[in-house]
């Protein structure tokens, strides 16, 4: 029986490529997604379509209550940044972070280990991500791990370990897009803008646009996502 | 201007204790409370109530999901068991155990901690707890603020440190009532039973109620809320 993975899925380019990553390594997956208020519904739309392309043995969608909470142009109504170069992008913590976004995924999926008795979990952090958001750091992911070893009934009886594989940690959106379609992965079902249009077309100024834009430019690759332009 | 502080606020015994300790050390509270498909929604109104006693700034209601994760007595059917002592209670993990639960609520509470620039979180783990639930060990309470303090853009900037107060932590239930008692705590707005009957009163036969009453006979106080028997 191949071991489980659990896997946490948005439906974006990145989780796509660690999803084709984890598949490639063996692992039945179990996708993890969230709905956490943001605009992006149609995120959650391509995460399913993923799940289903990689064959996801379950795919759990969990509805978050962040807006409660507050803090973030993808929860509440603080503007969507547009035409930022990537020194602009890089300066400071993006305005599309979610507070404790990343700690509050991967204690879901923490859970959701514990019950499908899972030692594995894949996240999409990257070079790009860490850059400005606090909780894609590789310290902050081996913090993490390390809390969550610690956290669980397997940590007690001390039988096995989790491991948080986050195989993106070090590349970059073109290295990221070079994995993938070294993995055949099929980028026209992700989805990345921050403000899509009704029709469901990527605005391709955002900066989730523009890093994804830019990134199929140095592969070399078409990118086969529809934008309005 | 008080300082703020996060209280992690069930409507328990213990979390009431620590709301107590919270004030009185001259913070804001802004209480958290989760409702998670648990059979007990009777503990948040008493967390509404404790909230209330205390003053709290604000007070947070999460619904969160845990019933499409599965695995516990108090998220599932599993029956919760009666009539344990103390021995039969601590010899292994309790069914009552729900995956990951205060890694998420610890999680959430980082969150609701970073959009109210609060640097204090306080939890009401303590030793009962530890004998049987992993992530209310010492050990796991340190790991989760290391990893808190990697996690949030506080973090990034490294001006401030998020602090977790587990200020139960050594404590016993009689130890835990005494010290309420000693800040003025009315328990009368508590609740603790795991299967409270339809009236509100408490089984008394649960492992929940075993401990409680157990504290109160060796505080030498009389538990003001009301058992069936």
């Amino acid at each position: 029986m191949a071991k489980k993975a659990i896997v946490l899925t948005s439906g974006g380019l990145d989780s796509t490529t660690v999803a084709a990553v984890a598949k490639e390594g063996g692992f039945d997956l179990y996708c993890l997604s969230f709905y956490y208020g943001q605009r992006h519904k149609m995120e959650l739309e391509s995460a399913k379509k993923v799940a289903a392309y990689f064959g996801a043995k379950e795919h759990i969608i969990i509805d978050i209550d962040m807006k409660i909470i507050g803090g973030s142009a993808l929860t509440s109504s603080i503007e969507v940044p547009k035409h930022r170069n990537e020194k602009e992008m890089g300066e400071d913590i993006p305005v599309t972070y979610v507070p404790a976004r990343n700690t509050i995924f991967l204690s879901y999926a923490l859970a959701y280990a514990e019950v499908q008795k899972a030692d594995d979990l894949f996240i999409g952090v990257n070079a790009i991500d860490y850059s400005g958001y606090p909780d894609c750091r590789p310290e902050y992911i081996s913090a993490f791990e390390k809390m969550a070893n610690l956290a669980t009934k397997v940590g007690v009886e001390g039988t096995t370990h989790l491991k948080i594989h986050a195989p993106l940690q070090d590349l970059s959106k073109e290295g990221i897009i070079r994995l993938g379609l070294s993995l055949g992965v099929d980028y026209s079902i992700t989805h990345s803008c921050y403000d899509p249009m009704p029709d469901g077309s990527s605005c391709g100024e955002c900066d989730s646009c523009l890093l994804r834009k830019h990134g199929f430019e140095l592969a070399g690759v078409t990118d086969p996502i529809k934008y309005t332009e």
